[in-house]
């Protein structure tokens, strides 16, 4: 008997709550237990893949989403190293953030929380759902998961031995719930009064179509349209490296640059040495009528250029006059990404890191440094391109919020308004 | 001739560029000039008030919210002593939230910005367009303002004179923006591509009308259903002195209890006490089958009373056989706004504290305690109960995101991948 989605949803958001106050040796126990369910059924995983990648090649799926979807001896061992990192992790939930005396004998904490129920939408990759599903419970939260049904069966074994795990280390395992189809998906985004975000992973149209779909809150990013802007004073051979490192190092990721804004006054000395190696890594590239005048063999670029994410070998070109020109075309054209400047001038520089509005502001670096892993954060939740909650690159901190705690031993308000009225102390603990 | 709101709104992103920008000197200037003009036009703010209030009791409008639009000398004096707090008050933007070396030269910054153009929609008080104005412009964001029909003329005089003075300031008039009808509001809400946070002040009725009409996120509550909670290890005297507070000190406010929470082992003792004190007040009661066999002249509660926000001298009250009984009764009825538990046991206290899914939760003290002022934030953005970016009392930092700067001297993603790849560092500095 299937249950409504509405049913699932209510029992996740009941369960969020136990959830929300279990303890980080509860969480890490589940972790440890679901590492280790893993472990012991390589073989039954391997075996339910399998028979996703017969139906998949005999449905003539394309070779690339069989690749994001087959799993091997490596995946798992990736997957039960990730499990392990993530268990050393500090617990992100009960950090106090602040505490403070209102008055003597009333104390109040701003302490971190779970957000509570997350809804999370993922294309092909099974290994999507174990890594979600143990970013959530480390982070206190519930979760309703949906796959890509190309991946049903990884995803249902997947799924039976976490709900497991969990409950056998005292997390209810009404805490994560598996949605079925395209429809329950739907139904799911409607859902706003029990779930509290929505993370979808893919392809940069699945994104924005969950993004439209739905009004509560998405973490995420539909585009990635990256600059990395050459400055009159730049550095001739860190610009070049700069360049082909965030085009070429690897195209087909969000972080990679899709247009090369270069200063005129450096524009004669770059363009020629840029261009010749761009071209050899086989760059094709696109320019504006001034990038034609010094390098005639490069295609013209439209319009819409500037606002194409590529994904792929291609570079548009633009000579601009000066940095202010540089941050206004970075702020209307571009993605609030991550755009990078290359310049000696320290001026320049903290004009350009101050004015760019975009999530990730870099100077004399490459973009593709952009990312979870690279900055440090110990585990990647996504890259946010929004302006509230969480932005860049998310770790474990975007799947939590706070709450305040009052603790007094009596306290009223009447007390403090009036005449002869009690004064707070608002006296900084933390 | 009146511009379209798209074109209002993209002056005001544009603007919210280097408004970003601007330093902490600017727009304290822009905010010590705005308090200047108001001091100085406070006859003709005042005579303007007078035609809106005129036409206001012409159009017969309801007594109260001629009260909430009428300004007076004493209002505006507590205007300009808000904008003089509020310059006093640490700059929000360009903290630097963490900073992490990822290898040798290459810098990590996470460091607080504004968000950038927020719509702030409010019904009748002039003082608010002030209020909202000043707090946009302290922490760097564009603003979209609305304010109520009748106010109209008190609103533009307001707006002409924070405009003018934040142009001498240097910072860019088009960076605040009046609109003038509901028509326009409609528009403004469909602006999400250009509008980043929907501050609406107002009824619950009005915010939740916001809520529904709108994909952009909002910072607000629709509803405060506040519960105080009287466990069986309560202290008599100060359950019913916090009781009291919560509910009559100020019974029209979000923060006043709507719904009394009493463990079934201290009901006999407690509930005729408290119903004595709340019958002096003027409270009507409305209790639970069990509440009625202990004071039979209470009304009857009917199922609508749990989820109702009386914000009037009237209390429902419900006895339960445990606390968990009655922390699922709060996160199933309640608003997630805040909550109190009056116990003597720590246990039964952590647990609430830990269990209560509300943005405030209390222990041993009134619920009205929750407000800005009270914790100490120095202003008041507002109350909000969803669960992302900012949550229960909202000061200026319920005003700013995050962005990450990186700078680097040249690296590149390329040598820290594959054969003899250089290591991050990954160390923390702040």
């Amino acid at each position: 008997m299937t249950q409504s989605i509405s049913t699932k949803v209510k029992k996740a958001k009941q369960a969020s709550f136990s959830l929300a106050a279990a303890s980080e040796a509860k969480r890490n126990k589940a972790l440890f237990l679901i590492a280790k369910a893993i472990a012991c059924s390589r073989e039954l995983i391997l075996k339910e893949n399998q028979k996703d990648i017969s139906e998949a090649k005999a449905a003539k799926i394309p070779e690339a989403l069989i690749r994001r979807l087959k799993l091997d001896e490596a995946k798992l061992a990736e997957m039960l190293s990730g499990i392990k990192d993530l268990i050393a992790l500090e617990d992100p939930i009960g950090r106090i953030l602040a505490r403070t005396e209102l008055d003597t004998g009333l104390i109040l904490e701003k302490v971190s929380v779970p957000i509570g129920v997350i809804g999370v939408i993922f294309e092909s990759r099974p290994d999507a759902l174990v890594q979600i599903s143990c970013l959530a419970i480390k982070s206190g939260n519930a979760v309703m998961l949906k796959g890509g049904s190309e991946a049903r069966r990884s995803n249902a074994i997947f799924f039976s031995l976490i709900a497991e795990a969990a409950g056998q280390a005292g997390i209810s395992n009404l805490a994560l719930q598996l949605l079925e189809t395209r429809e329950d998906v739907k139904e799911m985004l409607t859902l706003h009064s029990y779930i509290d975000l929505i993370i979808p992973r893919g392809s940069n149209r699945f994104v924005a179509h969950i993004m439209q779909s739905t009004k509560i809150p998405v973490l995420g990013h539909a585009s990635g349209i990256c600059h990395a802007y050459i400055d009159k004073d730049a550095d001739i051979g860190k610009a070049i490296a700069i360049t082909l490192d965030a085009k070429c190092q690897y195209p087909a990721v969000c972080n990679a640059i899709e247009t090369l804004l270069v200063h005129r006054d450096i524009a004669r000395e770059f363009l020629p040495k840029a261009a010749e190696k761009l071209k050899e890594k086989g760059v094709e590239l696109r320019g504006c009528k001034r990038t034609k005048e010094i390098i005639p063999s490069v295609k013209g670029a439209a319009e819409e250029d500037w606002g194409a994410e590529y994904n792929d070998l291609i570079l548009s070109i633009k000579i601009v006059d000066s940095i202010g020109e540089a941050i206004e075309h970075i702020n209307t054209n571009g993605s609030h990404h991550t755009d990078t400047i290359v310049t000696q001038d320290d001026q320049a520089k903290r004009q350009f890191l101050a004015e760019v509005d975009s999530s990730s502001v870099i100077a004399n670096a490459s973009t593709r440094f952009a990312d979870g892993f690279r900055y440090g954060l110990g585990a990647e939740v996504g890259i946010a391109t929004g302006k509230i909650h969480a932005r860049g690159p998310c770790g474990l901190e975007s799947l939590t919020i706070y709450k305040y705690r009052l603790a007094g031993d009596g306290h009223i308000v009447a007390d403090y308004a009036g005449i002869g009225a009690k004064r707070f102390t608002h006296r900084k603990l933390a």
